[in-house]
């Protein structure tokens, strides 16, 4: 069936120029726009309905181990931003200001929360007093602001929307297993939800978050070859404790400082499952987290029964499937389009032939694959295909990212893969920052993370040459 | 069963001093508390937990009736805030001013949106050029500023939650339906899921909001006699589209005006479940907005079997209800009284004498009322009386409301009344702004709504006695 022209010609290819392919991509699925407040988006319907389906599915994990919900304001006065040295250093730099109330000057002016820690810090300092008040296991849904120069939809915003969690423990040990199983349930949602595979690992010193002890992070790798941080999760020692004064009576009624966490991931997320699963038709949504799981698009509709066909098999399914039947004055080509450019995972097209042989042609959107299935059969066949495409948009990620995965053992490997190839860079490090700034400075290419699998890739530093002390994932970011 | 003391205590009665057992209640049941931005507040998880209930169900309403979920910006360029005249008169000297965006100064000033009325403006500019691109049924959740004076808790604060929907429609009539559509959603919201009778009417001119045509309201009565505002939603006819030039073809390819609509409910809803189901234990919750529904409190649970029982009935009645069982080390009076304060509405107490009778002491928050439950009962027993409990708390409420709705026949009556009662006054107005306003001057009271509901209730204006045009409710507000 020929596509329609007017819809599909509009976008450009991925291998001609992704950054095009992307944007086009945003604009024709009608996720997001750009907006007259510069370096800010507004997220259309399909857009959100995706962030919902986020939302919903990691709020419930995050609920199943323990996590609560609050909202904390969205101002930072600024002597508060400024208690903790590392942390007011990296942020107050991109931070906007409200130095207005009304019709009066402020007497102390405001930033927009471009993160939390700070107001969490201010608030445990209140709510903790014992042992018993501890753990504090907050999170809260809610946008922040950054006042970046470069923007793109999704992947750099001036403001955006995230979840970021904020803890509090007795012990270290505590902080440090929660902000791991943070960063586990995050790699698991990304795996299983979005079919988008991570590596999981730490961030060097120099990539660490103002403020933090340790910086854990997942790393997917984007169509292009470039990596994207998709998610991280910060202990911070008692050092913000510390710089806040708070402090609990321990069992031994002695006082001690809290250990505290922090984690968070965003609306990015969608930048990734254009950039992992999109192609040339458009985006390609993983069952889980497309708002439309199916949809039916009727041929020939205005012939008696078609219509009527297409809302049947609509109702029969709707108690196991997102569904809906396309019933716009639309051509049929001009409607596979748009379902393809939209990235609805499955498509039934039926028509007067196929209900007099009582059957529909089911079209898979992640590989173009038809088939031919019963009426009767549809209400078991489209939910285990839905688990099926599922299951192989994680494996053909997966496939992608491990293809344009390379081992460099010496530096001329390395530079030789960066001007020749894209992907990730696995390597041995010395555990230096200044030859860590060196690499990124004579390639481009950043330290994604030190995996939590280790691998002994040789004995000494890729670049430097002196004895290795990690081995690391290199590549070009977002 | 004597309750804890600790916990009592600390609360004001309401007769004695209504304004600071609201205080005292929020706090107490840990639903709020001040923070260190003046004027902001935090929702802790017992509050939010509220909150997300609220939005749960409002939100599914809301796509039952065909409304989309969106999300714009929280900042609106002075420019574009001015546009709309009375728009920015209502607005300009309540909202905050960012004036630095990083380490630079801003070319143009932006508030933080006090509501996003402009912004959809804006949007819908670039959305709409045909009359196929209507109608447009947005809304989106999110925080608001507005630099108030004088705040309190969930009531009014400088920024609060809310969603606000904003629509668009090619003729004013389908605008109008679409606004009285939306106020009946809050109001069946707010009496069949907050148990809380609603009066819905329209706003008189002064009254109304700033840009609107029209404003309707449902209006509701708190414990003390006065009303809160709880929910509006306004038709603006064109006037916001000719402010900003927003025009569509229509079918004979004809420019036209789109009319438009927007609605907003707020976390103000929590404060109205607190001022009208409270008493002087604390906060009672209807089941259906109870983040916990059922609280089991072992007694002697020290005592072989006791929290193993707990737990077999909290895991049996799981799947139908919100239920916990209390297994911390407080005395079962402390933990009565925490579960009263909270407002959490069926408490079970078993304990070993109540186990080897195959029974548990089943007691209602509203009512305080205890029965004898055999085990294999409860399971049927507490669902339906989470739904009686529903119902007669809206019952409860409606009395209180219709026992406190006087009506005033003239001037005289009016004034003994403000003077001697509490409550909504309902009488006949002439429909001039003046006379509305002397009203106010004279007594505190304002117009609330005109109902749709009006009855004749004499012929002329209860204060000047000039012709009367409608019927009108008033009372001292929130």
């Amino acid at each position: 069936m020929a596509k329609d022209k007017k819809m599909v010609e509009a976008i450009t290819s991925m291998e001609e120029d992704f950054a095009q392919w992307y944007t086009d991509v945003v604009i024709k699925a009608e996720l997001t726009d750009y907006t007259s407040v510069k370096g800010c988006m507004v997220i259309k319907p399909a857009g959100y309905a995706i962030w919902e389906l986020i939302q919903r599915q990691l709020d419930d994990r995050f609920k199943a181990a323990g996590v609560e919900n609050v909202y904390l304001p969205m101002f930072i006065p600024e002597s508060l931003l400024q208690k903790e040295k590392d942390h007011v250093e990296g942020f107050a730099p991109e931070v906007a200001w409200v130095t207005q109330g009304g019709l009066s000057p402020l007497q102390e002016k405001l930033c927009v929360r471009p993160t939390s820690e700070t107001l969490f810090c201010d608030f445990y300092k209140k709510e903790i007093e014992s042992y018993r008040d501890l753990p504090k296991v907050y999170n809260q849904w809610c946008s922040v602001v950054r006042w970046e120069k470069e923007t793109r939809p999704f992947l750099r915003s001036r403001e955006f929307l995230w979840q970021e969690g904020h803890t509090a423990h007795a012990t270290y040990e505590e902080a440090e297993a929660r902000t791991i199983q943070m960063l586990n349930i995050y790699a698991d949602f990304c795996e299983e939800v979005l079919a988008i595979p991570v590596i999981r690992g730490q961030k060097t010193d120099k990539e660490k978050f103002a403020g933090a002890e340790a910086t854990y992070t997942i790393e997917a790798l984007m169509h292009d070859g470039k990596a994207l941080q998709s998610g991280t999760s910060h202990n911070f020692g008692n050092g913000f404790a510390k710089a806040f004064g708070i402090q609990y009576t321990d069992k031994d009624n002695q006082l001690q400082y809290i250990y505290q966490t922090s984690w968070g991931m965003t609306t990015r997320l969608i930048g990734a499952i254009i950039m992992v699963h999109g192609d040339d038709s458009g985006l390609v949504l993983p069952p889980k987290v497309a708002p439309t799981q199916v949809m039916i698009v009727p041929i020939m509709q205005q012939k008696e029964g078609v219509l009527e066909k297409a809302e049947e098999l609509r109702s029969k399914l709707a108690e196991k499937v997102r569904i809906k039947v396309d019933t716009s004055e639309k051509s049929p080509g001009f409607k596979f389009a748009e379902q393809e450019m939209r990235g609805i995972p499955v498509r039934i097209e039926v028509g007067p032939r196929d209900i007099e042989n009582n059957q529909a042609i089911v079209v898979r959107r992640d590989t173009g694959e038809k088939t031919t299935v019963s009426l009767d059969e549809l209400e078991t066949v489209i939910p285990a295909l839905l688990e099926t495409i599922q299951s192989d948009m994680f494996e053909k990620a997966k496939k992608h990212r491990d293809e344009n995965t390379h081992v460099a053992e010496n530096w001329d490997e390395f530079k030789n893969i960066i001007e020749t190839k894209q992907g990730f860079i696995k390597a041995m490090w010395c555990g230096e920052e200044a030859c860590e700034t060196q690499i990124k400075d004579e390639t481009g290419a950043t330290t994604r993370c030190m995996p939590f699998v280790q691998e002994q890739l040789g004995r000494v530093c890729v670049h430097c040459g002196k004895p290795a002390k990690a081995m690391l994932y290199f590549g070009r970011a977002y």
